[in-house]
Order: C-alpha cells, then structure tokens, then sequence
C-alpha cells in the first residue's frame, strides 16, 4: 500500500496533542474514532495525561509502542513543525496537520509552511488548514469537525475532496439530513504536498466511489488534475465540482481583447468541459447532481414525463424544465391507454404532462402502475414523480411504491417533495431515489445526466510538421507581420498591400478594385481604431484626403506619424468573428468569439485549453462554433447564405496548431475579426495582432 | 364589513359535506377549525350524521341555526352547485368550494363553472378547484389541506395569494420549517369570482400583513391588479410574486419581430416592474425573500460584510455576490481597529473580508462586539453573518448575540447555515434575522431590499394634443407610408423618395448626394429582405441594374412584379435599435431592443406596458434604453461619440404616444432598425411596418 492508501485507510493512527476533554476541539479526534469503532490501534499523545478513555496515553512520538500509518497533529502551528519531524523519523505514512496560520494567512505563514514540508521528508502531508478526512467505507474518522458529532455516518458512493474544511462539514451533514450516502471526505486546503489531484486520481481505484465531486478554489497542478479527471471519466466515474472565484472573471486585465474577454474563471470551465467534469452551478447541486449520477441511470434525450397527486407543484417543476430545454410533451395514445386502464377515475384528465394522477398519491398500487407504465413508454426519457402533501401520512407505501418501479428500467427516476418534509426526502434518497425539494434541483441533476452521457473525450490534432517561423520575428509585430504569421498556419488575409505614401497607396487600390479599407501599419498600438488609424469603404480617389487627416489624428492621439500604412481590400459579407488566445496559470486556451468590437459586450465565447499533445482537433474546433450564441449567423440566419464552417474549423485548428509550436514564445495572438465568408468562400484574417517574446 | 373581510374572518362557517371521519379529506375542515381554537360557530352539514365531534351536525344548508358568514363547501362538482344557491338563498357572504372538475379540467368543466357562478348570485365564490385559506392571524383554518396537519401555526407578517392550491400547501408547510410566520393564505385557483387583485387590495388595509407574497400562472384582469399593486406599492407593502410560464415565452407567432421577441413572460416582467413587484427567481425565494423584505430593513449601496467562523462558507457567499454585482470590501482602517480591539489572536487577519473571527462562533461577547463594529462602520450596507458548525453546540447564545445587535443600525442583517442546521435557521427567522441555506438566497434576497429601494412609480407621459391620423390610413401600410404615421408623432426617417422606374430613381439619387439603398415599396411583404428586396450602399450609376435584378428576384421569391420603389439617404455610423410594440392579454407594451436583423439572436430588449393614462414618461423611456445591454454602445462605447439619447428617448415617448392614441385601431407597428446617430443628430427610422384595423 501507498502511502496515500494508508493515509485513507490506516490500520494505526496517533494523536498528537489529544485532549482528555472529549468537550474540546482536540478532544474529538480520538473520541469520534472510538465512537464510530475504528478498527486499528490508537496511539493519543499528550505529555500532560496517561489515558484518554480506556486508551493508554504517550507523552511523546517517540514513545510510541509502533509506528502509525497515520499522525493527526492537533498542535498549533508553532509545536507541529517539530511533531511532523518526529512522526517522519518513525517512518509514518503520512501526516495530518489541522493547524493554521500558514500560507493562507500572509505574513510568516508561507515560510512557516515551507518549513513544516522540510520536516516532513519523505512522509506526505495533509493540509495544513485542513479539517482532516473522514472514510466512511471504513468507518474511519480523522477529523475535528463539530459536524462529526452525528452519531451515524451514512456510508455511501460520492467521494468528496474539498479545498475547504468548513464546507466539507456542511457537505457530509446536509448529506446525512438528506440521506445521501458518502464514501470518502478529504479536506485538502493548504495542500502544502497532497492535493485535489492526487485524491481524485486514487478515489478513480476505490471500489466504494462511483462519483467524485469536488469543491474547488483553484487547480495547482492542472496536468496533473487533467490526466486524473481523464482517468476518472474513462473509468466511467463522473466528476462533479464546484468552482468558487466565478466573480473574480474579467478582472485580469490584458492588451488583447481576448485577455479582456476570458477572465480564468472561463478557463476552469474549458477544462472541466474538456475533461468530462460537470460543473455544480450550487453548492447544494453538488450533493444533488453527485447523488443523481450515482444512481448510474443513462438519459438518453430530453422528454420528461412528470406524475403529480398535486397540480401546482407540476406546473412548477415543469416550467423549470422548459426554461432549461427540456420537453415535457402530452402522452402518446398507448401510454394515455396504459393510464386510463389504472382507474376510472371520472374526472381524469390524461392528454397532458404534468401527468395529475390525483388518487395515486394516496394508492400506492395505483402509483405503481402509473409509473411502470411512464418508465415503459417510448414518449420518455426520465421520471420526475412530484411527492404532495398526501403522501405525508404513508411515505413508506408512496416512496416503496417508487423504488418498486426501479427495476422496470434504466431511466432516470427523481423525485420533487413539494410539501416541507426531510424524512421523505432522506427516505428517497437513501432508497436510490434522489429527491429535491427545488425544481431548479431537479433541472440541474438531468442536466448533469446529459452532460455525463453526451461527453467523449477530445481527440487532440497531431501537431503536424513544424511550420517555419522567421526566427528574427519578435516583440509586438505590426498588422503585416502578425497577418503573415497567421498565413504561415494556412489562415489568409485580404489581398492588400504596404504602402508609405498617398500615391503607392491609390496605385495599390486601383490594382485590387473595389473598396479598399486603410490603416496605419506600427507596433506602437495594438487598438490603431482607437486612434484613428483605420478608415473603412475608400474609392482610391477617397485615399489621399483620407490618408493626411488619418496621419494627423493619430500623431494627435497616439503621439506617433505614421510612416507605413497598410491597403486592403474590403471584405463585404460575411460574419464577423474574433479567434484569439489566453494564457494563465491553467494553460493556454483558444478563444472564438462573436466578433468585431462588440465581442465585450455580447459576451459570447467559447475556450478550448490546449493539451500537452498539441492544438485542437477538428471536432472539437467544429464543437466551439457550435457553441456560440451567434451560431445561427453561421448556419444560414434568416435566409441567408450558410457561412463556410469548414474553412472556419480550419483556422481554428491552424491557430491552435500556432499556439501550440510557438508555445511559450507567444505572449499574445488574436485575430480581429476574422471573417467568414459563404460556403467555399473561405474566411479572412481581416485585423490581427501577435507578440513574441524577444 | 364587505364580504371579502367576513371570507376572511368569519364569526360563523358552515361546513356543506362534512364527515364525521377526521381521517378522511372532508373530515379535516372541521377537526382544523375545532383543533386551531376558532372562537366562532361551526356548522357541520351532512344528512347522515346528528353530531361530529362535540357540534351538532345539520341536515341541510336551510336547517342552519343562523346565516353562516362563510360556506366551505366539499360536495363534488355535481352537488356544489346546488349547496352554493342554498347558501346564497340564505344570504351568506362567501363560498369556498373545493371541488375540481371545473374550468381546468375542459370539457363541460366551463359550463358547470358557469352554473355554479349563477347559482351564487350576489355571493362571492372562493374557487372552485381551490385548496380553500388560512387566517393565520386569527387561527382560522378554511381548509382541507394535509399540510395543515400540524399543531401549530405560526402568525406573521407574509400574506400570500397563490393561484394554485397545492403549492399553497407546500408553502405553509416550508415557511413553518423555517420559523417563518404567515399572516393569510389564499388559494384563489380557478377565480370563477374573487381573484388575486381582490386579495391583494384586501391585503394592503391588513394590518397584520407587511409583504404579499404572490404565486401567479396568470392575471385575469390586469387593470384591476395593476391598481392593487400601485396601491400596495404606495403602502409601503413590497410584493414579490413568483410566476410561472416562463418556458411559453416566444411560443406566439406574429408578422413582426416584436411578437417574436416578446413572449407573454416578458409582459410580465415588465408589468411586475412598473408596479413595483420583485419578481422571485424560484419557489423557495418567494418564500426566503418574502422573509427579508418584512424586516424592513433599508439597503441603501451594494458593500456587503461577511462575518464568518468557518473559512469555506464565507467564500462561497462572496463569491455568490460578486457574480450579481454586489461588492465585499476589505474593512476600513477604523472598522479593522474596531474588530482588533475586540480579540488578539495571534493570526486574525482583519484586512480582508469575509472577515474571519474564528474564535467568535465560540465567544457570543466577540461576536456581538464583530456585528456592532460591522453595522456602525461607513464601508458597509449590510452584514451577512455565516453560522458555521461552532454554533451548533450553542445555538441560543450565537443567535442571541446576532438578534442583541438588530436595533444597533437599521441595515439589513442576513444569515447563512453552512451545516445542516433547520433549528438554527428557525431560530434565527422566528427572531427577525432572514436565515438562508444556500449563497444564491442571500442573495437573491439582498437584490429584492435593492429593487425595493429603487423603485419609484412611473409618471405617464401625457397624451397631449391627438396627432391627426389619415382616417382612411388601413390595412398593411407600405414602408412610405408607416414612415409618415411615424413622422407624424415626432419620429423622422431618412431623406426618400417614392420612385416607379430606373430613371426616376437615379435621379432622386443624384438629388441626395452619397450612397443611397433602394427597396420595394409594397404591403405584400413586411420582411422585404428576405425576398431580395433590399440593396444597400449603392451609387446612382447601380441603380438601373441593381433595380432590374431585385425585380426579377421578388418576382420569383415573392410572386410578385415590384412597381413602386423607395430610394432612401444611406445613413452611415449610428446605433440601430429596434422600437415597437407588442399586444397580449395582458395589455399593450412598448418594446425597445438591440436591433438589426440579429434583434432576435441577442434577446437584448426591454418593455414598458402602457398605462390606461397614456404613453410612456421620458424618465421611464430613458430607463428602458439604460436596461439593455448593448446600452454601452449608445454611451461612448471604447472612445466613439456618444449617442444622441435625447433623440432617442423622445422617440421612445412619441412612439409610446402613437401606440396610445391610436389603441385597438393598431394591430402592428415597428421600426427596425431605427437608428441613433451621435449627439445632436438625432434618429432616423430607416424601415418600418405598420398595420391599422380596418
């Protein structure tokens, strides 16, 4: 066993700095191990008391009669140093430290950190900061939380990592209230070694875990975190997490629109969707959705059928499910026949969904049928069984009646508990049923469901043979530069031409035809509109006018006269799009958006994060553009031309396949817009920038 | 005392159809009426039985010792007609009648809906298909609700209407879970007679009523509940509504994009906007909201403190608020020596927030001291304090110290359980202090103290002196011709001229000057651009040719030979909006949006509902283009000219005015795009339909 096996679950634990007083925060380590039966020895240490309980009691790590797997230090942050350097000369596995006052509290933390990992070793290190873990598989509590008190852990198949202790204890008591099972609850916080991605990686390999969910603040190792989602997924694991730091998007600030646009909040989002992790949008969807999908039940469309003893609350849960997309359609004749055959009610009304089966709330044989009959019908894709005020007086015959059902079929089954009653839920939950007291709940849990059988993994492009790149070209390239920069990755601009006066430049029109566009051609500026520097729809005739008042302008605001300028040809047509790059502590990601200089606004972009095998391939390029809202400009808006999506995959794909070999070299990319014109038309890199690093 | 108060609060109820069997549905009403102490008479009404319980029971409606104030009536559909003439024979004020099978069912529910309405004559009717009401306020249970079940209820301050009875139910049921008290409930159902304006106006001379609480699927009669609102609104009594049919929106069809556009949800929206109604999210937020808004407590900014023990929590709240646009200062210099002279833990860091007073969950002395600081310091509007498991050993102390310091400050102080905590919440709620289990409520919550604190009742536009409109104007006007109905209140267009050939056309091209667009001139289509109707950017040289081929291609797409054209100025740079209006059951609505032919794509408009005293007041037009979106592109987006809103607005108000004045007579009208040049220019309605009764 590795060590982080011991870590989970050890067959010896000391505590260092254990309290007598079971009253106490150090006090509970030992008496929650006791109380839930731990299995293996317990080893409390505390130099001041011989026994805590029926336990015999060391007065230092040294004296310890064996080595421990694992050492719980309830210490503060000043004697734990020296705790950890003793523990790892035993030869213990692995190290709990509770303490904080490290690096989350500035100042002398992180040097205080760094030193605990140097007394450490080779022995690894949960936390500090950490509220511990706690292995309900086993039985096995390692932790200090006032929210183990319960007296009954409820072992189940979610395993929880968190990079928070205070929620881990929400988490496991408002699953316990719910009756949601749990396998594993690991508190990572600092992770001054240990993190999210080691516990992920071996929770893919504990038999007892069928879901992970994750509370997330930020990924420190994102290809670590990225290969053990890959293997999670693969071994048919769903993730789900939840992300924090949503609103701190945007507030990076960056040359290019591009940084503008993807604050790295959208970055988590591109690498969750890449990896197949769904995204909680709540906290409470993070117990929920993970106690869906564990169910393991395939939804396989959108149609859902909903059988309600109440009208409102179908109603209800029913508009929720129509804001989210989802179908909620009439029965079809055979299944309305199949209902009809239940009773004879006289009053019955059955060409709708909700589906009101009025009496079957209070006859559970009645309700049996009903969903026997809804599972089996060709019209549904999933259940929702809407549980009113009537089942409160026999929820063991409404919720048996359920479970009854289970078996008639792999669809979804959930339940919505309309009335206030959390013995009901629990009693759902715990029977395989995961029940909602929200119909929001309801819509994300589906949702999720969707989402976990549409994902496949991302086919990565081969990086291809490495194109040739001007090695003298650095630093901020001018328009030309950075246009033939893009060429090189097969992404073409306009035909146009580098002119420095008014007669080359109305020599240059005449040849092209047509409107020309004009523009100041420097590095200096990267926004030439913002002073301007561009000026759109010339004749030639319009050029040299143009051209003097342009030069003035931009001498007056940007503080340069320009001496090269740029001649190209007007693109008429098209949709306008930007395709860019963002870079941070995640990885580097490709950006498409709806483009020109409204894409701020709109706010309709789409990410992809580059793996370590190269760009992006072409379905996942074909997927991106999907994705926009503005999709519909694409795909023949209106009447009008279908858009040339081909040419467009391959620009994304070529840009990536750039970002990708020039690799750290690149600061920036972005082209602004990039036009795509109609079917076999092509798109065009109309405006672009790019920095390389000197 | 009108009918509606003795419904209300009745000093005798009959009760047709009772059964001695407190088990069963028609037992309830009794057994909740004897159970919750009511101090009037009773009368049982059931031929088969001499007595239920210590009441005499009587034969039949005329047997009654006295004229009852109300009538519950239990009979099904067939026997309530007949029970409701007899009640109203004798005079009683109000029936409630439960029975479904009525309009909602179809069929001959409507006619039985009908007769039952007939037979009540001047009696008022609650229902029928209705859970019944509860006057919480003076223990009056009118009802057969399982969810009144329990022993107790708690009065309060919420009075709620719902037009739905199970969800009536499911929110008493919620609101007592959560120590929350209700003053009445109504479930008004079908509304065969009193609807939810009815209550609502009741509501507000309630004296035990602070919030109305709202579950709408759809307003009857809008004049009459907008007249309610207003009422409550000026009472100073928020209503917040949660309404449902949100999914329909966009399911009507119509000739313009407007109808497109504004699905009926939308005219929600708006009416609920305008008469100062919050409109909650979800279910649980009509409750959680409500909860809030009776504190009466006055957000005045958007800074929020976060007061936590428990890191994680505080984070999650944070980060909730941040994405809606609220903000988390760090403490300022006073407020920190405030909360440092309260502890001197060696690691309190006190320069960030949430603001981390990890040993005040356990010190109600630190805590009470943390809250005061925090309420009397300038950097904040408002405190939310997170309860983490720390408080779960000592509930009574921890809410204590957060309730000792309400009367402190007039600011709005908010909970947030982290742990599964129901007694806590309950505790915290039931002692004034709005107690949530998830980030989203706090701060949908906060949001509804800033939307009722924002609110001022809109002034009307006065319709001024009527615009003389061509009487014989009717039918599908052609573009020409709606651009001078639009003209005649105030709304220019572009420099045109009405052409027949090629050679009339070059001509009125010459005569403009610039580039020039041509279209066809007829009523037969209103999207002229999807049938090839429209060129754009031409000179006077392109006309002959262009004209020629547009004819042939509108002959071939819209089976029609174009005989008259419009040569129009091109406009060039400006903002192009969309301004039109939108007619549904709910009223008429004036609809402004982001225009252009992507209108539809970016769902980026906002509407007004006209008032029965005219057209829309400037200061409201201005908020409409304030609300959209794409506003930033009117207001000097990244260094352009600012837009001419003046103009805009102005245009708003005389196409408000238009809408107004012509009512009925005017099926259609839209302009789109209407363009807003930069300050001072004005706007132009660059195309346009409209269509007039005839």
């Amino acid at each position: 066993m590795d060590a982080i096996c011991r870590l989970l679950k050890p067959r010896s634990v000391a505590i260092i700095g254990a309290s007598a007083d079971a009253g106490k925060t150090a006090g509970r380590p030992v008496s929650y191990l006791v109380k839930h039966r731990f299995a293996g020895d317990i080893y409390p240490v505390n130099p001041k008391v011989d026994r805590i309980g029926d336990l015999t009691c060391y007065p230092g790590v040294d004296a310890l009669p064996a080595v421990p797997d694992v050492g719980l230090v309830l210490l503060g942050p000043e004697r734990a140093t020296q705790a950890v350097r003793e523990l790892a000369r035993r030869g213990t596995a692995a190290a709990i430290v509770l303490a904080s006052g490290y690096a989350e509290s500035g100042g002398d933390g992180a040097r205080r950190q760094q030193e605990l990992l140097e007394a450490a070793g080779p022995m690894r290190i949960l936390g500090p900061n950490t509220i511990g873990l706690v292995n309900l598989t086993d039985n096995i509590v390692l932790s200090a939380s006032g929210a183990l008190e319960m007296d009954h852990l409820a072992a189940g198949s979610i395993g929880v990592v968190s990079q928070s202790g205070g929620i881990l204890g929400a988490y496991l008591s408002r699953a316990a209230a719910r009756g949601i099972g749990l396998s594993k609850l690991i508190s990572t916080s600092n992770e001054a070694d240990l993190e999210l991605a080691d516990f992920v990686d071996r929770l893919v390999d504990d038999e007892a875990t069928k879901v992970i969910a994750l509370y997330v603040e930020a990924v420190r190792n994102p290809a670590k975190f990225r290969e053990a989602a890959l293997r999670a997924a693969r071994a048919g694991k769903p993730i789900v997490a939840f992300k924090i730091g949503r609103s701190e998007a945007g507030a990076q600030a960056a040359v290019s629109h591009t940084g503008a646009l993807a604050g790295a909040d959208r970055m988590y989002d591109a690498l969750f969707k890449q990896v197949g992790i769904v995204r909680a949008g709540s906290f409470d969807d993070l117990l929920d959705v993970a106690a869906t999908l564990v169910t393991q039940r395939a939804l396989r469309g959108k149609r859902v059928a909903i059988l309600t003893s109440t009208g409102g609350a179908g109603t209800l849960v029913s508009d929720a499910l129509g804001v989210a997309g989802f179908q909620t359609p009439a029965p079809d004749e055979l299944t309305a026949q199949g209902l009809r055959a239940l009773q004879s009610g006289e009053h019955t009304v059955l060409d709708r969904n909700p589906i009101d089966v009025t009496l079957a709330g209070l006859r559970p044989d009645l309700l049996r049928g009903a969903i026997r009959t809804l599972l089996q019908s060709d019209s549904y894709d999933a259940l929702i069984s809407i549980i009113g005020s009537s089942a409160l007086a026999m929820p063991e015959l409404v919720v048996g009646a359920i479970q009854d059902c289970l078996d008639a079929s792999g669809k979804p089954v959930l339940a919505y508990v309309s009335p206030h009653a959390p013995h009901i839920q629990a009693l759902l939950n715990s029977r395989g049923v995961p029940a909602f007291t929200t119909a929001e709940g309801c819509v994300a849990a589906l949702d999720a469901l969707c989402r976990v059988a549409g994902w496949s993994e991302p086919r990565d492009e081969p990086t291809g043979p490495a194109v040739r790149v001007d090695a003298s070209t650095e630093g901020a390239l001018d328009e030309a530069q950075a246009k033939a920069l893009f060429a090189g990755f097969g992404i073409l601009a306009p035909r146009e031409a580098i002119v420095s006066d008014a007669r080359e430049a109305v020599a240059a029109a005449r040849t092209m035809g047509g409107r020309i566009a004009l523009k100041v051609l420097a590095s200096q500026t990267s926004h030439k509109s913002d002073v301007g520097g561009v000026a759109l729809n010339l004749s030639a005739d319009d050029i040299p006018d143009r051209m003097a008042s342009m030069s003035d302008e931009v001498s007056r605001r940007a503080g340069f006269r320009p001496t090269r300028f740029l001649v190209q040809e007007m693109v008429s047509g098209g949709t306008e799009l930007i395709l860019g790059m963002h870079r941070d502590s995640l990885g580097t990601a490709i950006l498409l958006g709806a483009g020109g200089t409204e894409a701020e606004l709109w706010q309709d972009t789409t990410m992809r994060l580059l793996s370590p095998a190269g760009g992006i391939g072409r379905e996942q390029a074909y997927a991106m553009v999907r994705e926009l809202k503005s999709w519909p400009l694409l795909d023949g808006f209106r009447g009008s031309a279908k858009a040339d999506v081909d040419a467009l995959v391959d620009a994304i794909v070529g840009f990536s396949r750039m970002v990708a070999q020039l690799g750290e070299r690149l600061l920036e990319a972005e082209i602004n817009p990039v036009i795509v014109l109609a079917e076999g038309q092509g798109v065009r890199a109309v405006d672009g920038i790019a920095v390389l690093a000197s």
